[in-house]
Parts: C-alpha cells; structure tokens; sequence
C-alpha cells in the first residue's frame, strides 16, 4: 500500500495565544519562520498556509521561494477571516461591509492559492454563529453563509474551497457546525467546486463517528480535506494525533483508505507548552503506525464482522493489527 | 394567539424500567390504564400510542373507546421496534428477517393509525445503529435505514412518517442523529411524506440549538411534530419541560410560533419516580407560561435586536416577557 | 511482573434490561447459570455477586458449591440497594422505613460476604441523589449516607465495604459522586475499613483522570477494589475494556503497578448485545496486553520525562511499550 | 431581606483574546480605564483587581484613588499565575525558579491587598496541571500545590486566601478541579485562612450542582466568595448569569441565602463581543430579579417539599416565586 503525503497547518509551528497567556506561549514567530520550522519535520511535505501572510507585505513569491527551499508545497490556504474585525461574525456579520470585507479578504487569498497552485481554498467560518439563544434569527444566519459561499466559488470556478465545520469555538454555536449540516449548505449551494474540510476533532467533540462522518462526505463526492489531532472528546483541544483516541484514528483512516479516497494526511494539532517540531515529528510518527495498522487488516474477515455487525470480532481484528497478533 | 394543543406521549403514563430498578419503578400499565390515566389530566388533548397495544390482541375499536370516552384523541402511533427482537437494529439489523419483521410491524402500526385518523406514524428506530467502532459498515446502515423508510412511505402514500432522531441511546449512536443528518436522508427517499419528529431534549443534548434545528426543518417542510422534555444536556433525560432550560425552551416554542408552524405541543416526559399525571400536568402547566412568554414578547424590538445580532439587548427583551417588566 | 489476578462482576454474565428493550436483551439468567458462564471464562478466578440470589431461597452454601466447581472464588457481595422499593432512595430515601430496609439488606448481604471469605462488600447507592434542582436538602442526603455507611462499617468491624462512586444513573446526580467527595465523606465516617471501589469508566466520563483519582485514593490508603471497562465520556457505557481508550486504561494499571497495589483486575462491562462469555474472554485478553505493555515501560526513561512533564517523551515511551518499538 | 453587594472581577471590562482573534476582541484597557468603566455600573459596589497592574508601575495609591472616586472599593485581589512564564504551570512547574517566582507573585498580590483592605487573595492556578495521559506524576503535582499554598497562607496569617477551582482551562486537567478536590487539599493544608472561591459556571460545566458544592462548602466553613456567570454545560463560556440555567442558578442563591451566607453576589463574565458596562449593567439586574424571587419564595412549603424530596411540589413552588404565581 503507498504511503500518504504528510501534511500540517502552518499554525502549527506559529505563536499560541489564548485568553489566560493573553501575553502568548512563546515569542511571534512569522510566515516564513513557520515555513522554516515546518521545513524540519522530516516526512511533511505539504503545508496549509493561513492569509494575509505575516508581515503583511509578504510576497507571493517570497512565501513560494521559503517553501521551496524547505521542499515543501502549499495543499492549501487559509483566510483569517475570524480576527478582530471579524469577531462577530465574517459572511454573517450584521454590518454588510463587513461581510464584504470577509468575502474580499477570501478571494485575495484564492488568488495567491491559485499562484501557489493549492489543492482548494479552506474557508472556516469560526465567528459565524451565535453565543446566545434569541441573539439571532437563525435562517438569516443560514442564507448569509450559503450566499457567500456560493458568490465565492461561483468567482473562483477553477478553484475548490473546503469548508472546516466545527460545533463551537470560538463562537459558542456555528453555522457550519457537522457534516451533515455542511452537506445540506452545499447542497443549497449547488456547485461542484464546494466540498468539507472534515477535522478529526471537530468530527469527535460533536459526537460524530468521523469514520461515519467521512463514509457520508465521501459518498457525495464532498470530502476534499482532512486534519487529524485529539481531544478529550468535550473540545477542539488539538493535542498530538493519536494521544487519545487512537482506536477511533484507525477507524477514520481505515475508512478513508478503503474508499480509495486520494488526499493528505494532515495535522491541525496546537502545541501551546511543546516544541512544535517535535509534535508534527511525533504525529506523523503515530500516522506511520496506523498506516501500517491499516496494511495489516485483515480486510475480508474485517468485512464479514462488518456484515454480521459483531463487534467483538472487528475489535479482535483491528487490535490485531494495531498492536500484534495476540499471544496468550 | 390561540392557544396550542397539547398532547403526550401514551408512556408517559406506563410503567418505566432500566438496568438496575430491573423490577420497575411501578407496577405494570397497560394500553387502557394508560389512557384512563392520560384522561385525568386537564387540557391534553391528544396521545401518541405505542404499537402493538397491551395486552396483545387488544383491538384498534377497543383502543378507540378508551379514548373517546377520555375525551382523547390518537394524534401518532408508534410502533415498537426497539423491544428485544430488534435490539441488534430493526431496519439495519444484519438478519433480513428481522429487517422485515420490523417493516412488518411498522406497517400494521400504520393501519391502525389510519384507523385511528392519526396525524403521523412515528418512526424511531433507537436500535437501529452501532455500539463500537469497526462493527459495522456505515454505508450499509445508511442504506439500509434510507430503503426501509423509502418502502414505508411509498407503501402508504395517504399516511406521514415522521422519523425521530436522537443521538444515541439505547444505541451507542444512532443512524438518525441529528436534524441535519435525517433531512439528507429524507431528500435522498425523496417522497413528500417523510418528516421529522423534533424531540427538544434530544436536540438539545445533541448540542443543537432546538430553535435552529426546528427553522431548519420547517424551511423545507418537514417538520411533522415535536415532543418536550428537558435535561442536562449529557443525556436524554426525560425530565418535565422547562425544568432545567426554560430560556432555550421559550426559544424553541416562540421560533414554532413566528414562523406559524400549527401543531401539538407534546410532552415526552419519564417521571421514573413521580406521579405521571402530576407531572404531565405540571409540564402542561409550563408550557401555558410559556405561550403566555410567547404572546408577551415585544416582537418587533426582538426582530431589531436580532437583526443587530445583539445578544443582549435580546435577553433583556425575553426576560421581560418570561418574568414580567424589569422594576428596579 | 507477576501476573494480576481476572475478576468480573456477575451482572456480566446476566440478563439486560434498559427502558426500550423492557422485555430484556436476552432470556433471563439465575446466579448459579451466571456463575456457570463466568466458569468458561478461562484465566478468570474471581466474581463479585450480586445479593439476594436469584431465585430467592438459593443458600449461600449453594452458591459456593457453584463457585467451587467453576474454580472461582467471591472476591464481594453487591447488595441490590437499587431495585423498585429503593427506586426513591437507599440510605437517603424519605421514607425512615425503607432506609431501614436498605441497612438490613446490605447487612444481610455482609453476612453473606463473610461466609463466602469475600475481600469486601460493595456498596453502590445508585439511587441516592436527587433527579432536579430544589428537590433535595443536600446536607440531609449527605448526613444520611454517610450515617448509614458509618452504622454498617461499625457493625462489621471484620469486614471491608467498597462504596463505588459514580456521577449519574440512575439517578440524575448521586450523592457519592466522585473520588473526591466519597474520600471526604470516609474521612467523615472516620473508620479505617470503608474504602473506594474505583470503576475506570464512572472515573472517566465524570471528568476525572482515573489513573489520578486512583493515585489520590491510594494515597490515603482507601482504594480497596476497581472495575474495568471502557466508554465515549458522556455515559457509563460499560463496553469492553479498552475499545475506546486504550492509552488512558493503560495508564490507569501502570498507576497501580507503580504505586504497588495488590487487587484484582476486574470487568464491569455490560455486553447488551454480545456474547457474554466472550465479552470476558476478549476483555481479560485486552488486560493481559496491557498487563504486557505495564511490564515493557521503561521506567526510568519516563520518571525522567514526567519529572520534566515532557508529554512528547512521555507519549513516545509508552508507545514503544504499547505498540512495540517505532521502526522508521 | 437585605439586598446584597454587588461585584465583579476588573477584567470583565478589560480586552479579550483568544487563539483565534490573536489581535484581541478590541483595543487594550489598562487598569485605571477597567476601574473607570466598573464605575459607570450602577449598583456596582466592589471588584476583584487582577495583579500586577497595568501599566507596569502603577502603584496601590493610584488604584485605590481610583477606585475611591469611583465609588468602588476591592474586595481582592488576582495575582496572574498564568502568563506565559507561568503557562508549565506556576505552583507545579517542573523549574524550581518558576515555583518560586509564582509564590514571589501571589506574595506581592497579597501586599497589595493588605494594602486596599482586600477581603481575600484569589488563587487561580489555572496552568497548574496537565495535559496529557502519563505527563505527570499526579502525586508530585498535588504536593507543589498543596505546599505551595501552605507556604503562603502561612506567610500570611493575617490574609484569607480563595482557591478557585475549575475542572480545566487553560490546562487540560486541573488540580484543582472540583470543590470537594479543594476541600480535601485544604484539611490537609490545615490552616484556617484557606477557603475557596466558588464559581458558579466552573461548577456546572464540572457536572457539580453549585447550590449543592456550595452548601458543602459552607458546611466545613471554608466558601469564601462566589462568582456567577453561565455557559452551556460543556466549557466555561462566561456568558452573562441566568442566559442559559436561571433555575439553577436561583438555586444556588437560594443555598446561599438559606444558609446565611453573607458574601458579594460577584460577576465574572466575559462579554467578548458585547458591551462590558452594559452587560455588567444586565448581569446585576438578573441577579435582583433573582434576589427577589428568593424572597419570594414559599419556605415552609419548600422545606416541606424536600424533606418528602418530592421533585414536583418544589418545582411548582419555586417557579410561582420566579415568574409569579400561576393563574390558569
């Protein structure tokens, strides 16, 4: 079986911020430094980069120039369309300029991902959404983000933009908030260039199976991304892939490997007190060992404990090929 | 305004059992007790009746009387196809016999609904899903569950089936779990005469906003009934409505209202350790404070309010209304 | 390492029952057929037994004949203070008369345990607590469990109870909650023979990190018992052990190897819809893998990096350990 | 019955951050200008001071000048544990030199709040915990904190020092983490001017009832403060009091008020997108309306009520004390 491209969000290698460490986890650390400590992680070979580039200022071709020299490539970019400007809301704020200024920002950043030649345009909405109950009138929310998102891929026709739902933070409900609530969106929307980043761990904290999660994005030709990370199951807390869960990892890349679904293997892990290279080391370290968990399923017996839905036999496959033949 | 209809589910008034009080936590009650037991509570209207009656053999006439002389009348029937014989799925279940014994049962539930005049068939298929990760293939369940409603509804063009979707229990997850997931696959069956059933408790402990799962059904026409309760959020409680929640249930009943969605208001309550009709009264009598909170609200301050997304300026509006003027 | 001794709680080997499947997942199982099933159980040495005996009338010394020819042995007796006349209430019901009943039950149940050479009684008031807010004086639930424990503690001096905390379920909130609140409520009882049975999966999904919860409870000399199993954090699942969260299991047994102690490792799973003697079998062999993965942790390597709180160190460690050694 | 004081914690007014606005939800407020916006609150009569001020400088004089002229008085002071040096931990942290500067701090917070005639220092060792499975040695962690906290009560003898608990945030895991977690660290610290700040969010989303942990508290003489905000149940949302669980937060005043706690009625909200004044301004007005229906409420009635713990009368009784009495 080939081995995956590795990937990561660019962040990961970034400053952490939160509303405690208002004075930040460790020094700023700029695009083409991030680029650079991405560059050490032996085996990534794709980043995820976040728009406008920082200092602002920064060049296309700059950016492009620091990944090359790293041997990287830029999968995707990420518009910061969730900053102070956009705190209460990007495609949904209630100031139509606003609004506005979050769709320019978006279709600055297709532009320089169509320069990089990015695999899609990620858009993740985190501000769109409501704290309260009667904040807002829900349907308006809802036309808002489909209206946006469709003027934008309508824009871009060659591109492909990836929308990452998430159930909350840091607005406390967003719009975009599972798959199958994204998959109705798009449906609305109409157009085949709009599919779902699909994250691990938004997938998990929702109460999703990100296995089943993925079955269903695939099944409509809708699942264009993936990021993968852990939590404790009651938040986004993007710890290192596989720290938590790693039965429910296998599963999702179980699932993705059996669809015959072609895409990066990626991490959007957070680590606020570690070295950042060592925890993208790390997480693809842990991806390697289920890639090779997925290779040693045994896929026909797995199929017929699916088929008669025993789930004590899929556990004593999978664990099998996890951890090594059992030997009393 | 006028006032709503009320109604309940026919358990609420029989007899509860769980995995430890294996003896119950009351003695047996069976379909006609139940009836005469709804009957003693002032202002319900309407029952929703599980299917087969009890004892077995009890005929649809006899059903009819009890009701009628209550003043009752059957609003849904819900056949019962979570009991042990699909406690390994009922539509899903890996055994083609069971599958069709659970579409069996649910169609002769659907003539005795039409017997009855019922507004809707209830469908909840709570057995119908997964317990442990790799049991089974998700696709399958999907296709599954989507064939089996598909069948129903096309086999009986003159009835509604309304689908009740939870998150898990008793299942570890249900197939049917989220507002958004059964309206994929009510567009995917794709015959006019497929709903929902909203159970606020359900979604609101699946981390939905009720209101906003509620205007998501109604804008495309499915929304066929609702059932109210409450709990904490962790798990479907079952409590008596507005316990625990009372500001998301207001939200939920004044979205219901302002977009003229005419149905029951109905009670899906456990009282495991109380008085059933006690607490059905109670639940009723919450629920006219709450029509009352309804009619009180400054409508046109709350849709300014909203449409400035102003979160505050909301709550002081609906507090208002919940509690009575603000004095000093 | 010396192996640890397999025991399982004899529901395992029972009939389900929960409030949809009211007719029981299964026919239904009497203790000396209960006691048979864990028999075939291989490497399983010990059950703990739920009192009364089923039917009513079955003696003590029949039940030991049934454990001897099994080659088992009653590591407890776990008095049923859960069923319909404690549906209200055990040690904290309002009803004088019934708390009475509750003492002598579990006295019965003690007496029973010292005829049987048990290493404890259990004792597990899933039903004191209270269901809504203002229901309850919490300070009168409080008084009244801990008088009740007191007076049983004091009446056996020569023999140990286990209170096993728990969040939730049956009740909405149980008075012994935590480990935390049960050590205060010990130290309130203030006698040296009421301990902690520690239940991996109550400990997780109520918040706690069982592997510390364990080492709070050893460090005041009061973890007498544990139980195993596994779940998705938001209920008391009771699935097979490790089939959810294999890493967190592991660091649980590693806490108590490394502090030491000296029980058995014991199964509370529920298999509702599996083979229960398969259950075991699949889940002592999950145990015996970890056991495996506790004896293969270098421990020094993760003194040092926990002395440091290098959780990057400390994951890779007890990944060799778990998974085998990472080759490239 | 006396009206109480009304509080809240200065950087309710102050700048929010979080890791996705890293630019912050608005311009920065220093000290003085946070003192200046608490007084524009009426009804407003003490705040809790984060130290050390800011800008760095600013002295006790010029904040207490401040706070004079605002009609304002500091009920205590914050020392921030847990900025960037301290985001390893500040009591826990693996550096011996990072322990010491953490007490270093608190000790020159408790200065300053002799100085103000504070009524408590508050400790909040937000970052003292951990993250990961197997990071730490959970015995080394709960003895920094316990010592550490020993060490400065004892310093101090003349102070009260306030431990706030809180399952998690911005750690994964706490120490201390729920209030009977914090008793137990208390007694064994054993001095008498040790207590505990309960915050009424912090105990909801830690699955605690807050009028029962308070109520524990007091009974050990140790519920030094409270602080009340809301959030749904799953993360610490500091959203404006009764939004989201009036019921319960009625309650838990109640328990207050019932046990004659005499203690500042606190806000700690953070209004991210909202207007700090105004939602102060909203947060008091919640809370007399609250206050005034604890005067409302039926005692005798309630009393009786719970002695029997019948769920039903104590919901009807309080909720005629919420919304008025029921008519028809």
């Amino acid at each position: 079986m080939q081995a995956p491209v590795f990937g990561a969000g660019i962040w990961h290698f970034g400053r952490y911020v939160d509303r405690y460490a208002t004075d930040g986890y460790g020094p700023p650390v700029n695009t083409l430094e991030a680029i650079d400590l991405a560059g050490k992680v032996e085996d990534l070979s794709v980043v995820d980069l976040t728009f406008p580039f920082d200092p602002a200022g920064l060049s296309v071709a700059e950016v492009a120039g620091a990944l090359q020299r790293n041997g990287l490539r830029a999968v995707a970019v990420t518009p910061e369309i969730y900053t102070r400007r956009f705190s209460r809301g990007a495609f949904t704020n209630p100031d139509a300029d606003v609004r506005r200024a979050a769709i320019e920002l978006v279709s600055r950043s297709a532009e320089a991902a169509r320069e990089l030649g990015c695999d899609y345009v990620k858009l993740w909405p985190g501000q769109d959404g409501w704290d309260y109950p009667f904040q807002a009138d829900h349907r308006q929310l809802w036309k808002f983000s489909v209206d946006a998102v469709r003027e934008l891929a309508d824009t871009f026709p060659d591109l492909r933009f990836a929308i990452e739902y998430k159930p909350r933070e840091p607005r406390n409900a967003m719009v975009f908030s599972s798959v199958a609530r994204t998959l109705l969106a798009i449906e609305e929307i109409g157009l085949p260039n709009v599919g779902i980043l699909l994250d691990f761990g938004h997938s998990l904290y929702g109460g999703e199976s990100p296995a089943d999660a993925a079955r269903l994005a695939i099944s409509r030709g809708r699942l264009f991304a993936i990021d993968v990370n852990d939590n404790y199951r009651g938040w986004d807390d993007d710890m290192v892939v596989g720290s938590m869960h790693p039965i429910e990892t296998f599963e999702f890349f179980y699932a993705l490997v059996e669809a015959g679904w072609q895409g990066v293997w990626q991490l959007d892990q957070f680590p606020f007190r570690e070295d950042s290279v060592q925890a993208a080391t790390d997480g693809i370290r842990v991806m390697k060992r289920i890639h090779r968990a997925v290779c040693a399923v045994d896929r026909q017996a797995l199929q017929a404990a699916q088929r008669s839905q025993d789930a004590l036999a899929a556990q004593r496959i999978i664990q099998n090929a996890l951890y090594g033949p059992y030997q009393g």
